[in-house]
């Protein structure tokens, strides 16, 4: 395709030669000739002025560079719609594997897939066009929203409610016992029966491998257009509002309630039982013991005010200094008293003579 | 069911009306009429005051509400018991499903169920009442002990033993091999075989997501009623004591005795070839370096003492005004190590005139 | 067996009495009559002067016991080698199940085993020796190289390459989507469709549960050698270097660069966009901000080099001591200031005499 079709494709500004045929998408690192790359990330402006791409996608800021640039105010975003005009996913023929097991009280809806060895229990409704890849497990009463993507080994509970359009990727578990367990006399734990459930609202992805366990009562909830990475947890009765980004290895304990457009980047944790605000930000690894009020960016473990975090992260490299510093100065301050005492029964001596 | 009724079943002192018809347990925050709430958390003491429940089950010791009021010392416990008079969990009845695939060599005990397309290797023994869910796979020479259910996509290994009771939540891994390899001249790295086992006592749960690794030799042991979460890591030939709860995310290196009555909070992470001392309770994110003596509270990452570290927490946000507070320290100590110079000399003056 | 067969079939010098029979190898602690045991951490020195092992291997250095040593430069590589000689793993005669699916396109090698109830998707390849476990799911179009063995319940998505000799463990899944999304004008997130792939080179090991996400265009790639424990999260378009060590739970961001022959402990995580060099070493926890030159030893969240984390996190523990000391200091430093401003006054007062 010649790039100034794509320019057009991809409602892009063009600047240079757009008789240059593109032939794919690469980053700035691996592009060969005739191939589209993008700068989204200005850690990569280096790499950009390098590149063997034939052109880039740059927003109107990001200079010039010795190639045909597509600019946009969203790069990232024409990035991403670049890939789709030259690569596309498996396709996949709405078909019922003859290997498939499906309850006769199931209801199914228009061009259901449904792969290899996938079970679909009692009253389970999928409906039209929703995608079960093989070797899926859903259990009883279970809902699954119209053009859902299921993927192989992902289990979804009893009575879990999954949206439109999300996609539910490999060995994820929707719906697994809470963890909560009351204490007895004896100092055995007695299991709480986890009679909720887990409600997913449309737009919603989430990550291989990830957990969401079912309310103790009520729901743990989704809502829409949260997107959940790999390996992530999350406890009972705990939500997670619209538009917000869990990264991989999050863990949140129950009764976690996550405000919208809220980023939680890697192996985050919380403690449970709290409100994070909207539009919060914490950077990986933080540890969040309490409520975190709206829009605020936090650190560490347990989590402050980003800013004062790194702050005190760069003093933390000189805690051995300080500490002999302040021990130095103890002993100079010491010799100051002694000498005063000195330096004053001189003055009284001489203001008595 | 009348709250009296609910009261005497539940075994509660109860104060007010009794005649309120009760037809579920929820939240404070989400109870409507005709719900059970309780108050077992003191956190959510306003909740308890605003909530719409035809009556709570609380503590003796948590004053007064305009609802009437069931009193348990153990509220937690009797919440636990509330949920099950209102919610029945799915039925299993027993049965083999017609594509569930057993192994001739197998036994079988009374009263097993197995779900669709699960696989149950040669010579496994399954005991009586054994409810094994759809997609699970048993390898050869593994023994489940009675009662116990394993949820779909579990794995159990090869010649792993769970006792009675037990609870295997979804995906998860016991008896995967340990991460155990010895470095060759060549720099690579050399597999050793883990010929060893997981031994699960009874009554112990086992979250979604979560991989027991078997031992090098030997075994990796979790005692009874030991209850862990989603997506814990146990290395090869670590032990759990009895009744210990293991959070999620938490990873054991290879070798951790953890001892009875233990709490790790969630993604604690331990060094490995270290014992963990009973009724030890280690918070969120800790990370455990070596032993830790019975009954102690750990935190930070590497652990200390939970109240050392509370107060040096309070104090690290505050190390960049510390580290200016020295550097201005130093310069008036600076000034008057030069005053008193001057001073000496004056005085020396003053003295010799 | 004998000690001195023993001795001779793995290559150690015999001290002591060679003809002693050997039934096992143990653990020091667990090792009874007939069990070869092994002193390859000094940690357990005590714990070898106490065993009731018949015999104990060891490296040149580590003293005498009571009891017959077989001596080895690389005890560990020895005790590797030693478990082999008393243990069979389970043996697999080559067999495609009966109700396994195999796609007609797929090319199978010989020898190729494949258990009960797994799919081999369209166009896939196996090759020679194969071992696919039951209930494995193969996507369209990967291929898997000779020998390697595909443990129950693992999932090898669409064009992924796996090579020679490798083990996926349990529940791994290999081939996800990566976690990318652009923004969109009304807070929303498009999802970036993930076009790349994985590769994954010769003798490679991936723990159980442990996710590996394509990359967004390109691959995300694991050397030879390299060995992933479980629930490891690789971000799309990251690469392990050869012979590497990533241990259990440790979480890379996408695109980040890892050399060879590093070690990251457990729990470690690394922000993405950055790259770790050749034989870094991360200690356990250790959050990784951006590049790590080769050769160095860090810890820390963020990241510091290992001896000076050592050094602050001695003080760490005694910053309330330090807040103290340095407010103590700064009153005696006032009131030397006010006693120096009496001096001065006397002295004026003296000299102006």
């Amino acid at each position: 395709m010649r790039l100034d079709q794509v320019a057009k494709l991809l409602s892009c500004k063009l600047e240079g030669d757009g008789s240059v045929e593109i032939h794919g998408v690469a980053t700035l690192e691996q592009a060969r000739a005739g191939d589209l790359s993008f700068l989204t990330n200005p850690k990569y402006f280096n790499e950009a002025r390098r590149t063997k791409a034939a052109a880039i996608i740059a927003d109107f800021n990001s200079g010039q560079f010795n190639l045909p640039i597509l600019r946009n105010t969203n790069p990232y975003l024409v990035f991403a719609k670049a890939i789709e005009l030259f690569y596309s996913p498996p396709q996949q023929i709405a078909s019922i594997h003859p290997t498939a097991w499906v309850e006769d009280s199931a209801k199914l809806g228009k061009a259901v897939s449904i792969g290899a060895y996938s079970y679909i229990g009692e009253h389970v409704i999928l409906e039209d066009r929703v995608d079960v890849k093989a070797h899926c497990t859903i259990y009883q009463d279970a809902v699954v929203g119209s053009q859902t993507i299921i993927h192989s080994g992902a289990i979804i509970r009893e009575r879990v409610k999954i949206g439109k359009r999300c996609i539910i990727q490999n060995n994820a578990v929707i719906g697994s016992d809470g963890f909560g367990y009351a204490k007895q006399e004896d100092g055995s734990w007695y299991k709480i029966l986890q009679a909720g459930t887990v409600i997913i609202h449309d737009d919603v992805e989430i990550g291989a491998g990830t957990t969401l366990d079912r309310a103790t009562i009520g729901e743990t909830r989704i809502d829409q257009g949260a997107k959940l990475d790999n390996l992530v947890q999350i406890g009972h009765g705990s939500s997670i509002g619209r538009d917000s980004l869990i990264c991989a290895q999050v863990g949140l304990a129950g009764s976690t309630k996550v405000g919208n457009e809220v980023i939680l980047a890697g192996q985050v944790g919380s403690a449970g039982h709290l409100k994070i605000g909207d539009r919060v930000i914490a950077t990986g690894q933080t540890g969040i013991p309490g409520d975190v009020e709206p829009g605020k960016v936090i650190s560490g473990s347990p989590a402050i005010d980003n800013k004062s975090w790194l702050k005190s992260i760069a003093v933390f490299s000189k805690l051995p200094d300080i500490y002999k510093a302040l021990r130095d100065l103890e002993k100079r301050v010491n010799l100051i008293e002694e000498m005063n005492q000195v330096i004053l029964e001189q003055n009284k001596t001489t203001l008595s003579i």
